[in-house]
């Protein structure tokens, strides 16, 4: 299967000998370009880098001027990843244009592949795709000023990464990244929506004692406080179609083996496709955890870290999707993305659609992390359909 | 009130500059030395310094040959302690002897002060009181070696610390470090054992895994089943009168926020003064542990690192130390200790008893902790009855 061959020999250019480490700009990226350059060559396309550093591979029209259709995803990784985050919907995306065999169609392809969805080296995710919407600000550009410019590209030009003119939209392919579709059997996912995020810290704090000399019922432990949160939290997302929400660290102190702990500071993660239920359900998570302090004398303090809104995928293009999926003979799944996608930055400029290809074993961000040969397949037989299910509205 | 002045002036004495931070042989031990030599011998007590760095002050008997009584407690502290943990006990000795005016019994006294009970220099805590029983091995005195050199003693006479002929017994006097006593509004507790103790690792692994493309139904969160269990180990140690059980440490990972935990490591701290009570409860912990383990599909494993068995102070002196306090016209109250002591160490050797003085709001280990200078005047009067009580069953 030539497409996750492709997959594989890119994910040996890496900044780390034996994982595929391949942050913003880093030096393995030049390989990575020199190799997406010579297959988009191959397919027809003409090929630039643009000053964010992202391949851009265009594909002509049958008619001039035309509108424009992008398909593309990332070319970065997080540390130790596997080898299709990303850079399996670049690699489709050439593979479509490649199985057109020259067929144009009433508007121009373009194959994108963003320098950064992982924000990894900055700690900035999505600087590719924020870069193609011109969401660049001054900070963000002086933040990677230096790394552009010892990529040997000039961050005075970044303007020029943003998009022109006329487009049809942006269909993504990604790995799904969960379990969700491998349960269910299916190849296919068409995303409706990129799920809003909400981030707090929750501490409790109570008061640090003897674990010998304090008996239990004049503790005021903090971890006891917080473990019966962390189980609330758990009890209450259960509760909620769609939910998911994550208490993935916490922070015990003094944390001795013979001390009552006195603070436990936790993470809280929540996210739902529908923003309401969300801020609603961190709400009575928040009251919960208050409840649970004010019973055992502790106290709670919170403070929110990210309250990052829903993103809904274009109805109309994700409507094409679907009926793309079915003519291929796939079974049709809607589903949310609990990940953020560069779909989600690149909807804020034209219609996006978010197509998801199954993750075996639910597994990412691991060497272990792969994709069937047949759902890849069943992915560039739908995104054929999606391009004639555009040409018949656009011809 | 003497004693509280005198523990504050020796408060001073310490490694830390505005803290009281006094390890095992540090120099301020010395100035210790000197100050308690000086008021020893003020009050009749001839005063030798042992190669374990143990303070010794001999009141003679009334007739020799004699059996000797030891008053003792420790000198060293927890690093930024307060002024009474410890150094109360010899400086109450101390104040007894001077109380007696001259007063000869038909036994010795000998009021010591031990040097490290806390074990904060080399991570051993009773070196003082192991020494005097002759428990110091090779590969202890190994580590120790050059401390009681540079501070000035013979390590290889270390052997003459140990004591040896006929002894009476042990008494000490301690602040209780927990607030049972304040809360009964009782200035003594008569300690008639020491809790044994289990400690113990428990692990908890699951899968870690993308915080938000995971529904709650996949997941397989190391720290919600700790957090379960967590819940279960207090609610199974409320339910064992007597029984104190602590998780004083959680370590999560990979601990992101927007990752399941893959891994939660804790460690669980169970004390109770009968030792069958407490590894039956640590064993229903542990199958509480498997039982959350097995439902939610994870791990867990688990490692004992300590089982010391409760300690029995010696009936005969106990019941005379009961005595002496009724006498002395205080409620009687008879409780465990859930903390170590030196009596612990020493009633491998001779009877030993423990005398608790309130400590108020059970504060510990910290600069805030105090006594009141009435229940200092109790233990006082306690201690002098006491010796009555022995002289009348040996006289």
């Amino acid at each position: 299967m030539e497409v996750v061959d492709r997959c594989r020999i890119l994910a040996e250019f890496t900044e780390e000998p034996g994982f595929t480490t391949r942050t913003f700009l880093s030096p393995p990226m030049h390989a990575v370009h020199a190799q997406l350059r010579e297959w988009m060559e191959r397919a027809g396309m003409s090929v630039t880098i643009d000053p964010a550093g992202n391949i851009r591979g265009s594909y002509p029209s049958a008619r001039a001027p035309a509108p424009r259709l992008l398909i593309g995803s990332h070319l970065d990784t997080v540390p130790r990843a596997g080898a299709f985050d990303g850079i399996l919907g670049v690699v489709l995306g050439i593979a479509l244009v490649e199985h057109l065999g020259g067929r144009r169609f009433p508007f121009a392809l373009e194959v994108i592949g963003f320098s950064d969805e992982e924000g990894v080296r900055f700690g900035v995710p999505f600087i590719g795709s924020r870069a193609l919407i011109g969401d660049i600000d001054a900070a963000l550009l002086a933040t990677i000023r230096d790394a552009i410019t010892e990529f040997g590209l000039d961050p005075d030009r970044i303007g020029e990464t943003a998009v022109t003119g006329d487009f049809l939209g942006y269909l993504e392919f990604h790995i799904e990244q969960g379990p969700v579709l491998d349960s269910l059997g299916l190849p296919l996912g068409v995303v409706e929506s990129i799920c809003g995020q909400s981030r707090m810290n929750v501490v409790f704090d109570g008061v640090a004692n003897h674990a010998g000399t304090t008996p239990m019922s004049y503790r005021r432990d903090a971890l006891a406080g917080a473990a019966e949160w962390i189980s609330a939290v758990e009890s209450e997302a259960r509760g909620v179609e769609g939910a998911v929400a994550t208490v993935g660290r916490l922070d015990v102190s003094p944390g001795a083996a013979n001390v009552v702990p006195g603070t436990a500071l936790s993470t809280l993660d929540v996210r739902h496709p529908i923003d309401e239920i969300r801020r609603d359900l961190v709400q009575r998570l928040l009251q919960s955890a208050e409840r649970i302090a004010a019973r055992r004398c502790l106290r709670v303090s919170s403070a929110q870290r990210l309250d990052q809104p829903t993103v809904e995928m274009d109805p109309a293009l994700t409507a094409a999707l679907e009926r793309a999926v079915a003519k291929s003979a796939h079974p049709v799944h809607r589903l949310s993305s609990g990940a953020g996608h560069d779909a989600m930055i690149v909807a804020r400029r034209m219609p996006a659609a978010l197509l998801f290809l199954r993750s075996p074993g639910g597994i990412s961000h691991h060497p272990d992390e792969t994709v069937l040969p047949e759902d890849v397949s069943a992915a560039l037989d739908a995104g054929l359909r999606f391009l004639e299910e555009l040409e018949r509205a656009h011809g």
